[in-house]
């Protein structure tokens, strides 16, 4: 399976559609089999105590599995989430960046769906999982 | 079923433990079938096209099942989401707040769970359905 | 919203697609907000303890979900589920039946999406609940 | 980790305790990262068509965690779903087994979760993905 566009073209796209939420997102590996999404945890993602919000954390889910879409089909900026399911199952671990292994299991033609795996950096076991069904616009 | 806390203390309570969050959502109604939460939409809940973000109302599910089991159960800050499923179904309607509508289903003495529709204020048919699992730390 | 099938309809319909679970499940109510199925339950649907299974649970919110569909539709044998998130919050009662209180939330072109608030008949609390995405075939 | 049952003591377990099912399914490959839960289908299992049934699958999802979660804590009988989502991509192919690839991604005193990867057996693309919690009691 041949690759539509490349960490730099999906970096361009995100600044160009998403600026609000660029800043927050980087792709670490991008790959045939899926790709790793860097949420650079800030200030505005903490809830008290220094823990990362469950909102934040979704939006992770919600762009890994949106660029890893991209990735295949090309920049539909119309793609829009249908379903989410997500598990939270550990506190993240303060003051480092969470990644997000993520793979498209479906691509179709109306719909898409991927998995994520979220960690904080440096640790093994998982923060969360998450499973997205994107439905793809007709071309 | 007796409520622990009324609109008035979970506001107070909101603002003292999510204060990054409490501008956002006000209490519109609470009895003892549930409660019904507005978030009350800005520009920085918005997609390019003037859409409300998924995450924004993936917060709004979050917040409101929160609420719920605290009206019942009084202020316990470290009640935390374990699990949430979320179905987006249509597109908010522009420039209107959100509105949703949340009943406990479940109350263990270690799992709650809650379920949340979510409304364009003025619309009949529904955004986002959602539902929601937070484990209650032992007291 | 008018009909397109009702009960004896749906009944018909289900002995000619579904012989083998058209014996486990029955329609007691039907109107334009939604419809109640009944399970009724058998030696087959239990687990040691006389406890319901769960994917006998889940059964009953999938075919609750594809019946009231239909009920909007008429007849379409090849709608399938794309989509389950279930959860299982009390034990049934042994020995009386299920009620599955069933909602559509979305009947689009190509999706819909329903829930379902599972019942022990004559017991308030739910024992559990679902949602559940069918895709549509083009007609 | 260590293992707490292994293959044989996993599938004695199942036939003491879930005569019903313990026909249905078969343990192929038990480690320390997880199993694989063959389901070797039968008449029983099929929807008209030929297709294997949502209820079909649902179970062999269930009982894969089940058993990954025994093979680390031992035969605790009471453990019971809480939650479950799944996402229904592929037909399955007709005639074969189907394969379940099961991860524990978190086990904790009180919850823990799991996920699965259903495939028709020689089909590399997924038939299903699922996700699911179970309570286990105090000991």
């Amino acid at each position: 399976m041949a690759l539509a566009m490349d960490i730099a073209g999906l970096h361009d796209f995100m600044q160009q559609a998403f600026q609000q939420v660029a800043d927050d997102f980087r792709i670490d590996r991008l790959d045939e089999t899926g790709l790793t999404v860097r949420m650079m945890t800030a200030e505005r993602h903490l809830r008290p105590g220094g823990t990362i919000s469950g909102p934040s954390m979704f939006a992770l889910a919600d762009v890994s599995v949106y660029f890893a879409i991209l990735s295949r089909i090309g920049p539909v900026a119309l793609a829009v989430t249908t379903n989410c399911s997500i598990d939270f199952m550990r506190k993240p671990k303060a003051g480092v960046d969470l990644l997000a292994e993520t793979r498209i299991l479906k691509l179709g033609r109306s719909l898409a769906v991927g998995d994520v795996l979220i960690r904080s950096e440096g640790v093994s076991s998982p923060v969360a999982r998450a499973a997205l069904t994107y439905a793809i616009p007709p071309s």
